[in-house]
């Protein structure tokens, strides 16, 4: 998907919303487990409840490897499933020499058509660019996550006081453009978010962190909104999780609509 | 395995070497193609011809997921083809927050029941630490890499002079022990991997890039041996693809034979 294909999904949605599907076997609602693909069905349900809610959807790879052969059919099969006119992402944080990432990216980006991939930066430009190289589809590398963690290496800062993510950010944007690189930034850190719009004015951010993790949609479009959006808010839990009960797709749907309601709100005063 | 298992298997076997399972169905001979699954007839010649040179085998993921389901059936297949005494690495690169990454340990540890997966450090402490949680698992953290992009980020120097790969090993170092935590340092590097093992002077090592990226096995045992052996030397295509004849196995074997060689002098001169 293009970048101008996604901002007019973006506009005709009146959402930026990005469901995370993140499905694990003892968190499903117990009336999905007598399926044959217990996984599956959780996902087609979520996805037919939300799908008119959210321009994009983000598989987490972790999930459906956990179950093995079975698992990466569940993930096929879930990425089929999903609408065309959805931006998929798959969030699999690879990183790796040239060659390996650019098995990776055939992986994703040919056989599982995914639109886009998290990478990791640590191993720099070799291992970068490789996703790069595919029209129309989209490397989302990590800048800043929204986990503890990111304390640890993150804001390391140099002899110019510039905190590590945001170098990375500086340099990784060179490698790419606005039409097939974006990065992730965690909704708990706004002030950060500010800097960064200022690094990458016109690059799309992907963030997560925004309800479970405790990060206001408010604030983070006000740090990170451009004039094209610029932004795609990840929700998993908050959503996929929001009831175990047999209704669990229609309550999804209402916390999806949520967000909808309030990102139409902001959508409408970027065109005054 | 434990890390005496793996020290007595050094000794037993007379080498340190791990043999990297990388395998590409258009790099692999020709007459294994009419083979129902051809990469697994190749991983298995290969584990035949060479597990008593080699102390440990490490498939990197990328090669197997590219093949989708039966990529992934392949990997399993050769997972339990490997001898049960040789050390298993899951070479993945993963890194993810807490619950994320849970997953992926449960993944490689428990279903595939590999010994160690090689983790990516960005993401700080709670990425790495449930790959900690496993008895007699391992965590194989990027120190420094061998390719060219390690010097867009890893070199980057503090306020004090240091570069990010040395803090980066001397933080996670603190997070596991010697005997659930290894470190990835590429062998191009021999004057960073003094000052590493000074850093960690009793982890074990994993050393990629010895053969085709041009690293010398003298100058890393020189600079980067302890007591303990404490280095895995990973060759992949200079021993797998050493051949693309029928008898790729016997080549690949005999390059192997040549490693295990010199690495038998050096640990001869270790009991010394």
């Amino acid at each position: 998907m293009t970048r101008q294909e996604l901002i007019a999904e973006i506009h005709r949605k009146q959402s930026f919303l990005c469901i995370g599907l993140d499905p694990e076997l003892d968190k499903i609602p117990s009336h999905l487990k007598t399926f044959d693909d217990p996984i599956f069905e959780f996902n087609k349900r979520i996805i037919d409840a939300t799908a008119e809610c959210a321009v994009a959807f983000k598989p987490n790879t972790a999930f459906y490897e956990a179950q093995g052969v079975r698992g990466w059919e569940t993930l096929e099969k879930t990425l089929n499933y999903i609408p065309k006119n959805c931006f998929v992402i798959a969030d699999a944080k690879r990183g790796d020499i040239g060659n390996t990432a650019f098995n990776y990216a055939k992986t994703f980006f040919e056989a599982l058509t995914c639109d886009a991939v998290t990478v990791a930066p640590y191993m720099g430009k070799d291992s970068v660019e490789p996703f790069l190289q595919f029209k129309d589809k989209w490397a989302i590398v990590l800048g800043l996550t929204s986990n503890e963690g990111a304390q640890d290496f993150q804001y390391r800062t140099d002899v110019h006081n510039q905190p590590l993510f945001s170098q990375i950010i500086e340099k990784v944007a060179q490698w790419g453009t606005k039409d097939n690189l974006m990065f992730v930034v965690g909704a708990t850190r706004s002030e950060e978010l500010r800097q960064i719009r200022f690094l990458v004015p016109h690059h799309f951010l992907l963030i997560p962190g925004v309800g479970v993790q405790g990060g206001s949609l408010r604030q983070v479009v006000e740090a990170g909104m451009n004039e094209d959006v610029g932004l795609l808010i990840n929700a998993s839990r908050s959503i996929i999780y929001a009831s175990s009960g047999e209704d669990f797709d229609k309550i999804a749907k209402k916390e999806a609509l949520k967000l909808q309601a309030e990102m139409g709100l902001y959508l409408q005063r970027l065109k005054r």
